[in-house]
């Protein structure tokens, strides 16, 4: 009985949870075509193909559905980008991965237009993503700082880099070649200009 | 009599010109904080104080008025970077005038917004000032990769450098530099960050 109450339960939770993924797939869409704040529930729940009401049941509100977008976004960045563990390899490595990251985004413009649309719009503190992408930041910067010092106290970076100043620069870089890419797809290899910087300011290249 | 009725309709004009200049201004505040998309025409009447009735009187929708705050915004920008006639001085002054854009830039958070999140927003096909942007974006390439060109074949540059690559690069960093400072304006010095970016590319340094 107890086995049968908890399977039928987990059956019951599983398709919850295939709904759940269907509708913040939908939603990272949205978001990434309309932007967080013109994107309405209705809308969504369209898109869908379910009730306003029905949505509700499983996202009380837009910025519970937000959320759920950035959090489902940052799991995946993190299985294609694997923590490092602090040696001159990973942070090499970890620097490879940025150029992939790029030439893996290139395939997904939703992706990149749901980063470049949301992070601008929550440059107003009153948005609901303020904190999310103030926090993102500081902890992109902070992990890179980190890494590129690490690399520069081994003799890996070129004389005169700050390590500091070229993290930030890395991440506008990156930000700014989406923004450029979505407006000209052809003329602009994101992936082949990052590496290029990357690359000058290594003493010796990436592989 | 002439006289009179040219003076008077001057002076209609000459209102009807100061009403509109105030609405592109609140409109340009509205763009910034909310995005074309999510603005309405009664939250800018709201916030200029006149009837949405008014407001479509000067601008008979939302697309005109945005025409009107990008075009001012080139206006000013054009009288910023006045234009270069193509001597080695003129290209290195268009760099140091890029540099000296972020700085302003930096007192002008507003402008910064209305950039990124409009760029952003028109990455979609969709919205009306998808070609501004993509238009916006191929002129600012062509002119600066003319100009990289010309100090390239002076010799200007250091060796190894791609004219075409570096333009690319340079308005990326612009762009994903105002993205990131928006949010940390403590941690992201614009300017510098582009200045040492441009001086590493040159072999003089600008003054």
């Amino acid at each position: 009985m107890d086995h049968e109450t908890s399977t039928t339960s987990r059956g019951g939770y599983a398709k919850g949870d295939a709904r759940r993924e269907a509708i913040v797939d939908v939603a990272t869409d949205v978001f990434a075509t309309l932007g967080f704040r013109a994107a309405t529930m209705l809308q969504i729940a369209a898109a869908c193909g379910i009730s306003r009401t029905g949505l509700l049941h499983h996202f009380p509100s837009k910025e519970s559905l937000l959320e759920a977008v950035l959090s489902r976004r940052d799991e995946r960045s993190a299985t294609l980008i694997p923590k490092r563990v602090g040696t001159d390899d990973d942070d090499r490595a970890a620097l490879a991965r940025m150029v992939a990251l790029m030439r893996h985004n290139a395939d997904s413009p939703t992706i990149i237009n749901l980063f470049s649309v949301l992070s601008a719009e929550a440059g107003d503190p009153a948005h609901p993503a303020h904190a999310y992408f103030v926090s993102r930041y500081a902890s992109l910067r902070s992990e890179l700082i980190e890494s590129l010092t690490r690399l520069h106290r081994r003799g890996g970076l070129t004389a005169g880099t700050d390590p500091t100043a070229l993290a930030v620069e890395l991440i506008a870089l990156m930000d700014g070649l989406q923004v450029q890419w979505v407006l000209a797809p052809d003329q602009v290899d994101m992936a082949g200009v990052l590496r290029h910087r990357i690359d000058a300011a290594l003493l010796r290249p990436l592989d």
